[in-house]
């Protein structure tokens, strides 16, 4: 049968070499018995999709195979790589907007705004090999939400080929369209459980002229609202990132960075201001609001170099914790209001159960999303994810008690199916269920994915 | 059957004047047969849905009635009216978020955000009577959606009754949360046709600081578009409004408010830049930019009078046409880039077929959104729907040639339900039928609306 699926593609179409599709970015999950395919236009994804649906074969989308919940493994069927969907279709000034296949690296489309002198906002750790496609499917976060909101703020149109092969196309920019149920919402953070993404519209903004940053030691997460509630008010949308660490997760990162941090504190906030048009005193006000409400511990960077530095102590908590071993990670939003309350509480739930676990805390304060990893430095990594169920029971529970949600910016897909129905009622998941089966009534798309059985 | 819903119901939940809730806001539509209920509580709500699903009665939701494409007009059943639903139930500091019930007044969430000191951007002529849930029900749009986006993109979450009774309830401010399929956006833009919104939680914004406001004329809608752009990548998200005005439209608007123009020109741009900080120099900044790039035709609002008469002179607009008699309207967008072909070519073909015809255009250019409003001056109001097929033919194929929606900012209600098929294809109404099947399967809520049969 695939014996027949390749002779309908180029050679350039079925790569060689598909170990790095096979195995997912946390090494936790391999796609096992499928075929891997790289279609190399639309219309081959659609031949691709129409020849799987008339044999009943499964089809599983992946982007840059970055995902950190297995969303992009293939138990069997076709796994349908996007990476050769990778042309920059084009930017429309007059509209600010720009056209992508979904298979375009991040970090390219990012550049092509930029050489149109326009700026796209989407920034996150994986965006040198994540793709387009994979952050709309997923509804992706990261560090400038707070000014520009997720992936999902920033579609204005999609392409997608629907599990029947029919395409679906709104790459127009229509800034304003209501034409009953907005549909395009249901694709975007579907995890390609409804359709294959193969183009997108996307908003462009003008670039930033002005961009200070600061670090900011405080004594409690209480403290950091404050100042969250105090700066939002003051310097409104150019708060483009306020980011939370926890001393324990600056000290591991410090060390594998090798940059000594300015300031210690039990906790610590990195803010960046950015304004799109120059402004000379927009340091100066920052450090004045600083000091004038009493936060004191803190350094501006004086340069391009000291704020690089100060992002890279933020960006590099994840792959300093690696040195901890194997860990149970959670992607949860809270209202801000109850962040404070969740973090003592919930760790005190948890090392009343684990004398010996480290927590690491950091994450998007300002969106209310906390990356909360454990670790149990007595256990072998191996051994670890034999934990996970208590230690999802405890952590996931505090976060429901604040109002909270298990997936804020990582999606669901194979690693959190069960925890949905915590966070959807009954009447959600059967209309979640009904969309499906209207969509894909055979169930070929990313099976065994986001919803539960 | 009436007798035993009445008796369920307060007295005070029972309108003894219901011709206000009867007619609709052009006139056009008129319900008939039915009985009013203004239930004073979301559990009534329920009550009201749960007595009609078991007895098949068809419930038509309604907020302030001001809608303009007869989307709350009840042929039969029960007219369900939310004006009663009406308490800002609170703000939230720390998430700058405000949860109000679905019946409170636009105006009433703009000033309960004002009294925070924080500032609620949604504004349309309306706001003084339409409300909440009617404006999230149509997904508005307005003013201020250039900087600060539609309806859709205040709403951080829903509290919903669904066909069958029960509340579905995301009142949490989570700013991010990305667990399945996003139905809160289902909802948003439904028309009442799959749930009774009885409750929201809202994004709140900083008030701002600094307001300037330039009329600039210029000859042609080209040159506009060619300003929307200079201006947007200079003030970027500075820019609130970007208004267009036809002459004519100036006229009529300028003799219905007694104030007469400072700028003549064959077509006219409103601009308003806001920003968050207290910024002396922005007028300024506005006046070099104008001069600089060859807009001198213009004029800078020099007093909150002479801003306040600026916009009288764009929001009269509405007003003033009325002196024309009966139109027809369109509610239209498109890509910005291709607004001044819709216009010079529709035009040219509608005057085609009727040289004595008037057309009334204006809008938010900044979002590619236009009021298109044509008038018959020697035909009589009464007849003049008559030629309603006619001009919708001729205007929807032209806004559809240059890949524009039917419906920007008003919605689809019984006037444009026909036309539906025109901007979805047959598997997106077949999925949103499919939608509408699971929630509502006896097809309660609004009957015949937005979906064709």
């Amino acid at each position: 049968m695939y014996t027949e699926l390749r002779a309908l593609l180029s050679p350039n179409e079925l790569p060689s070499d598909t170990a790095p599709f096979l195995l997912d970015q946390r090494k936790r999950y391999t796609s096992t018995d499928c075929l891997v395919v790289q279609p190399n236009s639309v219309q081959s994804v659609q031949k691709i999709v129409r020849f799987c649906a008339a044999r009943d074969i499964t089809i599983t989308p992946q982007g840059g195979n970055t995902g950190l919940v297995g969303g992009s493994v293939a138990q069997g069927g076709v796994l349908l790589n996007l990476s050769k969907l990778n042309r920059i279709r084009h930017v429309n000034l007059a509209d600010n907007t720009i056209t992508v296949d979904a298979g375009c690296i991040l970090h390219n489309v990012q550049a092509a705004a930029a050489e149109a002198n326009r700026f796209f906002p989407l920034s996150l750790a994986s965006e040198g090999s994540c793709q387009i496609g994979g952050n709309i499917a997923c509804n992706a976060g990261g560090l400038n939400v707070l000014r520009y909101g997720t992936m999902r703020d920033l579609v204005v149109g999609l392409e997608v080929v629907l599990p029947n092969g029919e395409l679906l196309s709104h790459l127009n920019p229509l800034h304003k369209n209501t034409t009953a149920y907005e549909l395009k919402h249901l694709f975007i953070g579907s995890e390609g459980t409804l359709g294959i993404i193969t183009g997108a519209t996307l908003k462009l903004f003008a670039p930033p002229q002005s961009t200070e940053t600061a670090w900011v030691g405080i004594n409690s997460i209480q403290s950091a609202v404050q100042l969250l509630s105090l700066v939002k008010n003051q310097f409104a949308e150019r708060l483009c990132s306020f980011e939370l660490v926890s001393q324990f997760a600056l000290n591991l990162s410090a060390q594998h960075s090798h940059i000594v941090p300015s300031v210690q504190a039990a906790w610590h906030v990195l803010i960046e201001l950015t304004d799109s048009l120059a402004r000379d005193d927009l340091g100066d006000l920052l450090a004045d609001f600083l000091y004038t409400n009493g936060y004191e511990n803190s350094v501006l960077a004086q340069s391009e170099q000291e704020r690089q530095d100060l992002w890279t102590l933020r960006e590099n908590i994840s792959a300093s914790q690696r040195a901890l071993g194997a860990s149970i990670k959670h992607d949860i939003a809270m209202p801000i209001v109850a962040v404070a309350d969740f973090v003592e509480q919930c760790g005190a739930e948890l090392i009343q159960h684990y004398p010996d676990m480290d927590i690491v805390v950091f994450g998007h304060l300002g969106d209310g999303s906390l990356h909360y990893n454990t670790f149990l430095p007595n256990v072998l990594s191996n051994d670890v994810y034999q934990h996970e169920d208590t230690i999802n029971q405890i952590v996931y529970r505090h976060t429901l008690q604040q109002n909270g949600t298990i997936a804020a910016e990582h999606g669901i897909g194979s690693l959190k199916r069960h925890w949905l129905p915590s966070v959807r009622s009954p009447a959600e998941i059967a209309l979640m269920k009904a969309i499906k089966a209207q969509l894909d009534p055979q169930q070929l798309f990313n099976p065994h994915k986001l919803l539960p059985d």
